[in-house]
């Protein structure tokens, strides 16, 4: 069966198309921090839409189960096969079309995103998405997880940045979805199904994506300030003042001190400052923008919001505070036992998550140590629970502290999991602490669109319960 | 039987909650054009949402069917009953909540679009949804059939603004999606499938909506351009000097020239000028707009872009040059026999298009006078071939004109129907211009949410084929 199988994709897609030997597999069956190992009998990587259609007509013709896969930089497991055939679309990377005056262009699902990025900029656009995994995820997998980001607060999440979508059906017709227009109103929007659907209910094979007038201006600062309630009130202050906030990312003290501690060369500019944040802004016009910025900088002091302020003098400087902000992941993975949680809350519960937390972790775990960052714009925490200096690791009660966090962001009308997804790391969390309504609506969909439960049989929703 | 349902819901609702005789439904069964006259046994108006899940339930007891009506602004026909139950959501017109820190309120349906803007703006807040019918169209219309209106450009449709819907099932369950996030990814946006499904999916009750910072500066131009491919250099000129374009509106001569002549005290600033562009510009910094605004215009009209310029001094005159475009349909109603479309290209299309569909009138019916204005920045023309002057009406081609602009938008990649939707007016054209994969898709999530046809059973999607 198995062998009549990879024999017919072979024949469709030819030698370049089919992976069956081990070594070569290997680096489709883990991800980066080895966290999920998988196996399948083959990986098929289709070069075109057609291919990929016809190897999933193959894989129905022969009772098998497919997972997707992009650029493998999933962090909930969602693309590592547990026996199902693997399907990689990383071979249809092709920028199919560039519309600059439409502000769009069409990437096959393949694509990395710094090649959209690029190709965006080469037609003086903007793509505003923009993540740490850049150079490896793809736009298929960031359709099919809505990836976030440090932008999402200017430009949205990757739904927002979706103008279309074309993808093979889980019974392997093709819905060709790639128009590129800012309004349809011809019935339901079904390019959403694909979105942040992990996979489930169809392989996405390539986008129309929107891109933007390209900022000729950006200012970046870095703001010390008391309190998250502080944060909260210079991120409405910006905001409303400059009209120019493209991030704004918060940082408690451990997690700055712990980048400086285990990251080579290293730095903190703001020494002492309980939270930091670090503001991105951009325009059109860089001489009113600097001025701009620097004036409701200069009032942030004056009402207490800010402690210290310091506005980049050039590029270098730039990126010398991003660059705190992207080792905070690297600064605290060495510091033994801990939970990582991608939570969400309104914006405006920012603090009181903060707090109770907090307050939380220690009632439970006299001693843990906090990492809180992330993208208090949007009201989206990484917040990490480590265990006390000296504690054994095995004591460290993870999962408890989990399950708290994930208590208190609910409670507060919040996410467990803002962006990352759910895969099939979090399923059972989903099932927890989703209403049931939400979930039962989830199945029907499911069912509806993929009655064989063919793609990605064991992510997000599991339709046989 | 109809007794009987009557008799429940009149239990049920309170004698508030339910019309019966003919002069109080009179004003639900026809719309303000008179296109549509519907005819219903009676009309349920919740005053909540256990209230409007009840009335659903209530129908499906009673093997009744159900057509919602948000505001009666429609101009597709989907709120007329014809023999439905009429469910209106106007009693349901609270705002439930405003959270300025979070940028977001929570709004019943009922609400009309002018009160949900100005508990915006009272909370010092925007809510940028803008339309001609703005002082009657409620949310929940607005939200299922995806409004769109003058600020598309600079923040999206109503699909961009709804952070989270709260629904009566076609079961009568209650889908409660109104957490306020900016983030979640935990499953399918079970949001999107209310939004534009013109209430054949469920009837939406409320919506967490996003609100902006209240923009500080506002200035508004009128532009005379040469020619359609001016009027779109112009367009990605403005967005990437300024950043600031929130509307960008085009109008061709004959549109005008009719707002003069039929409408009384109106008078064109810009006589002779083959098209008028009407560009808004917001804001924060007052002083910096206007300066960047006249510097970009001033360039406009050295690369020929802009033939002519008029910068509004202030609010008044301003308003003045938005009253002409807001009464083009009121200039050319009175002109004869016409055909009315509403439809979208790509941006990069839109000269193409009015080259294409000019020449095709005028080949088709020779004298045709066409008003072609609308929101170019979203690649959306308002596109009218009215009969020649002294043809007879009856003479007049209408229905192969319409077949004609249809065909020319589709084949440009464009939609039959860029804001007004299906509704029941444009079924037969959603069928025949719609992809096949795409209907049955549609199909697809009508039955599985839907199984019994209870939703707008007439309205956009026929599953009885």
């Amino acid at each position: 069966m198995t062998a009549d199988l990879i024999a017919k994709l072979t024949t469709r897609l030819g030698p370049k198309g089919v992976i069956t030997d081990a070594p070569a597999l290997a680096p489709y069956l883990s991800e980066w921090r080895g966290k999920f190992a998988g196996r399948t009998p083959v990986a098929a990587l289709p070069a075109s839409t057609e291919e990929a259609a016809d190897t999933v007509r193959i894989c129905i013709e022969h009772g098998a189960k497919i997972t997707t896969q992009g650029g493998n930089t999933g962090l909930v497991g969602g693309q590592i096969p547990d026996g199902e055939v693997l399907v990689s679309l990383k071979r249809m990377n092709r920028i199919r079309e560039i519309d600059a005056d439409n502000d769009s262009l069409i990437a096959e699902a393949g694509c990395v995103l710094t090649a959209v990025q690029q190709a965006a900029s080469d037609s003086d656009r903007l793509f505003p998405l923009s993540l740490a995994s850049e150079g490896s995820a793809t736009i298929g997998g960031l359709i099919s997880t809505n990836a976030g980001g440090v932008h999402v607060l200017r430009y949205g999440m990757m739904r927002d940045l979706v103008l279309g979508v074309e993808a093979v059906l889980p019974d392997g017709r093709i819905y060709r979805g790639l128009k590129g227009l800012r309004k349809d109103n011809t019935g339901y929007d079904l390019k959403q199904l694909f979105i942040g659907a992990e996979g489930t209910l169809g392989i996405v094979t390539a986008a129309s994506l929107k891109l933007f007038p390209r900022p000729r201006a950006h200012e970046v600062a870095l703001v010390a300030t008391p309190s998250p309630e502080a944060a909260l009130q210079l991120l409405h202050h910006m905001k409303g003042v400059t009209g120019a906030v493209a991030a704004f990312e918060i940082m408690n003290r451990l997690s700055i001190d712990l980048v400086v501690k285990n990251v080579v060369g290293r730095r903190d500019p703001l020494p002492g400052a309980p939270y930091q944040v670090l503001i991105e802004f951009e325009g059109m016009q860089a001489e009113t923008l600097r001025e701009t910025v620097a004036g409701a900088l200069q009032q942030a002091l004056e009402t207490g919001e800010a402690q210290n302020v310091l506005i980049a003098e050039n590029a270098s400087q730039a990126r010398d505070f991003w660059r705190i902000r992207e080792d905070i992941s690297a600064g605290h993975r060495p510091e033994g036992a801990q939970v990582n949680h991608d939570v969400s809350v309104p914006v405006s519960q920012t603090p009181a998550f903060l707090a109770q937390a907090n307050a939380a972790m220690e009632a439970r775990c006299p001693g843990a140590r906090i990492v809180a960052f992330g993208h208090m714009g949007d009201g989206n925490f990484h917040y990490t629970a480590m265990q006390p200096l000296g504690m054994d690791a095995s004591a460290f009660p993870g999962a408890a502290l989990t399950q708290t966090v994930n208590e208190i962001a609910t409670a507060l009308g919040g996410s467990i999991s803002a962006e990352h997804g759910i895969g099939v790391a979090r399923k059972a969390d989903l099932v927890r602490f989703k209403d049931a309504e939400s979930i039962q609506l989830m199945r029907t969909l499911k069912r509806a669109l993929d009655p064989m439960n063919v793609m990605n049989p064991r992510a997000l929703i599991a339709t046989e319960v």
